[in-house]
């Protein structure tokens, strides 16, 4: 099967790798073509713009920052809505809106191409070990033709529903609870701090409750305030709140938590901590403010 | 060794029992003396007063509703406080506010007691089964005292310091984040909804990432709303969450998150959840409100 | 001056008509043309499109409901932005994001017009009346050119700065300071009353102390539930607020208020009060919601 | 009458100055002695303890930081309670919680005095100026009693109820407007500053809106950040806060905002600005917080 990959950032490269080495045919593009030596070195075929990409495959797949990006890549100069084959499928692993997943699926159905949203759950060191999570939603027909593509990518395929949206709400609504157990590790810690108990005794006693990888990775991370270097920058991390209060919105849904996460991150960012590890807020209730 | 306990509500009348069962020689006393009944039959004595309960013994442990419960057992008529022997020790239990376990503290340092806080984690069923976490924080050589009583409650003593009221903290700030789990879940649970997802199914995706017997269980609670018959009510759960908030005023913390959980349980008590599960403020966001 | 009017509702119609009775030869120009009806009788021409509107004018002022209006009217179908005439000049009355009047600036500089951004603030029956307070931004020749049509729509008109979009944040912050205000007296209200005291008699008191017109204003229709009609409605209300927290998470500032009445907007959408006046959701703290 | 008043801080020492302008015979008492030196010289009666200030006293005044600083010097040694004569009325204007308001009036009705709560708005230096707004709430007869003595305090006494603790709630219910109307100030300003608008030119806009010289004076105040010297400390803020959040609680009524505004007071404490104006919380959403 031939697949074009495009988006080769922190997490795209390494997706885009254990395609490779799945023994998958791989074109690949990036917009900064220097993202893309390694897999060109491993056989990959290189991409001057999307639409050279997908030119020819049975399978695109996108991995990239956010709705703007998307946009660029699909409906832009030379991009790949046009391009693509009929009867190609199109697998967008990027975290977009709701909004954005929908309109894709419509032009995608009008040019006569499959479309099917399967974000992705873990961290860029995950991926070479296997530890992806993928979700996945689309017509049932189109979901097993995407299947060995998305198998290879992690540890387990999650099919959330038949509209590709669904994939989207789904990875929003766990980002959101993930950001909701930051802000909560991180006011607990602080809160045991000033009572004289250490963080990690704290999370000590956190994880004999939870018994919960999830706690112990992050909760140890904020005791510690591992945030350099970042693995998904506390910049990017904007992104993801915003999307869960848009959705919010969009869905006429009051979420105050939700909110109180953007908040926390717009908090953050001003303070100069962009470039830290996403899970950076959390210091907010513990850090020395005067 | 001869012990007292006092509060025989939900959470105490199970562990008095496993005292017994443990082959301690039990004094018991409680505000409605009728819940005694079932412990009287299985060999504990009946105390009338406090005061009487604690006459001889050399451990009084007391599980009892809030701070006021605690202030009366202790201070008021027929009081622990004046008939409580020197040299004995007095374990509490109860979730109380850290400048109570301090007052606590000073009050029975002066009287020569000793005292150590041992808040406990679990819901009613799970003690019987042994599943109670117990915490403790006090003088070494009094929790060593304390120890074997705290090893037949259930299956873990965690110290976690020297002053008993770092355990209050611990217990605080664990409560707290499992209120904000909650709170979480039923955000992330709404959107889902609203995006056509079951909560169950969301339930699924996220058990994968969290593996945490805690999501598990309260997740599903908040999906299939069992929030009755109540472990714990709403009503009480009032003030665990104000513990919170009170422990951020009094430290100068600041910890919207504990705010927004406050305010989130009134607005379900202002709906007349009082006597629901508390659990049941996390359908505050998907309940329909017209 | 010959001048077009482009957008029709509750604000614009009036906002029009008071530029016909101050003598202005007026092009007027709604989606749905039934909405001209008045105004054509009064002595205005109407145009079939936008850019119908504008072809041959000195002057284009346009009052629409939100940023995609905008677009559409702008950008869109026989839009006015290539018909618009070199030298003339656009006024935008419609509160919009700070990104769109940035991209409005550019567009227009760029075809040789000028640009001006003239919020307002006031309700459609304080615009017969002439107590329009109108904010007004851009480079000061252009403001000097504007200022004819501004003054003849309402009391006085407010400079703010020297760039476009700097009259929309003002709008942006006042409205927000509004929502603030009924958010504050909405819960004060609730305080009062489950105290005994009528939400009209602290009213009383607070009108000592502020001696605002808007806060007498609002208190009232606050404390007397007087959401039907709507002078302008929850549902376009949420709109303003989104524009607050966009502008917030653009910007990087924490901005929880903001945050938080989102929220309370969307809690009323919720229940499905979409079509009472925006102030509505200032009830939710009182409401009875069980 | 013979006037006994108690409590010599910022506000006391000025309201007590005006009862001896008035012509009123006045024992005055605070803790601190020194704080009473200049009333002294102007004709007022020292005493030594609560107890022999109220004695022979027809109306005792109090004015005290807090509910604890009321309870010490009402049942505390040397306190007021016993001491003073049956059919004397205790005045209280301290700002207290709801529940110490009820716990008065009742001590008050079983040692047969009357109980009037008198709660004041205003800021040192407006009493002097005779400019502090009086409220009222008591049993009718009490109200006509203490009149005269209120007269004197400032421009106007408000009636608000015939249960005392009805003025302390529209005490805490105004007080928690002007804290919401700070904290929406403060992030407007915010805002507009990072869009290029200085806060003064804001403030000239929302004031031409609100028309409201409180509007005026702390808009200002937060403009050019003047929080020091003090006239009321932030550190004493909080308490005012968490009246407001205590009340909610009591009630179960939810108060999102009101629990907002306790954060950003305890977000400010914790960044070391306990000394200065109540209102620098309001500063949190501008200041540079790298």
């Amino acid at each position: 099967m031939r697949i074009a990959f495009l988006g080769l950032g922190r997490m795209g490269e390494p997706m885009a790798r254990r395609l490779l080495e799945a023994g998958f045919e791989l074109a690949v593009y990036n917009r900064t073509p220097e993202r893309a030596a390694g897999l060109h070195a491993a056989g990959a075929r290189l991409a001057a713009s999307p639409a050279e990409a997908v030119r020819g495959a049975e399978l695109a797949m996108t991995m990239l920052a956010d709705d703007a990006a998307v946009e660029q890549v699909v409906w832009g100069e030379s991009g790949l809505l046009p391009a693509l084959s009929r009867g190609a499928l199109h697998l967008s692993h990027s975290t977009i809106s709701l909004a954005l997943a929908r309109r894709l699926a419509a032009a995608h159905a009008a040019a006569g191409h499959g479309f099917v949203s399967a974000p992705v759950f873990g961290r860029p060191d995950a991926i070479a070990a296997g530890q992806l999570w993928v979700l996945a939603a689309g017509a049932a027909p189109l979901l097993d033709r995407a299947r060995p593509a998305l198998a290879a990518l992690g540890q387990e395929v999650l099919v959330v529903g038949e509209q590709p949206a669904m994939a989207n709400a789904v990875k929003i609504a766990g980002n959101f609870t993930l950001a909701a157990m930051l802000e909560a590790l991180g006011e607990a810690q602080a809160l045991a701090a000033a009572a004289g108990i250490a963080p990690a005794r704290l999370m000590d006693v956190l994880n004999k409750l939870y018994q919960s990888p999830v706690y112990r990775n992050y909760g140890a991370i904020v005791a510690q305030r591992r945030f350099e270097p970042a693995g998904f920058s506390l910049r990017l991390g904007l992104k993801d709140a915003s999307l869960a209060t848009a959705a919010a919105a969009e869905l006429q849904l009051p979420m105050p938590l939700a909110d109180l996460i953007q908040t926390q991150i717009q908090a953050a960012l001003a303070r100069g901590w962009g470039e830290r590890d996403w899970s950076a807020f959390a210091q907010l209730a513990a850090s020395p403010k005067s």
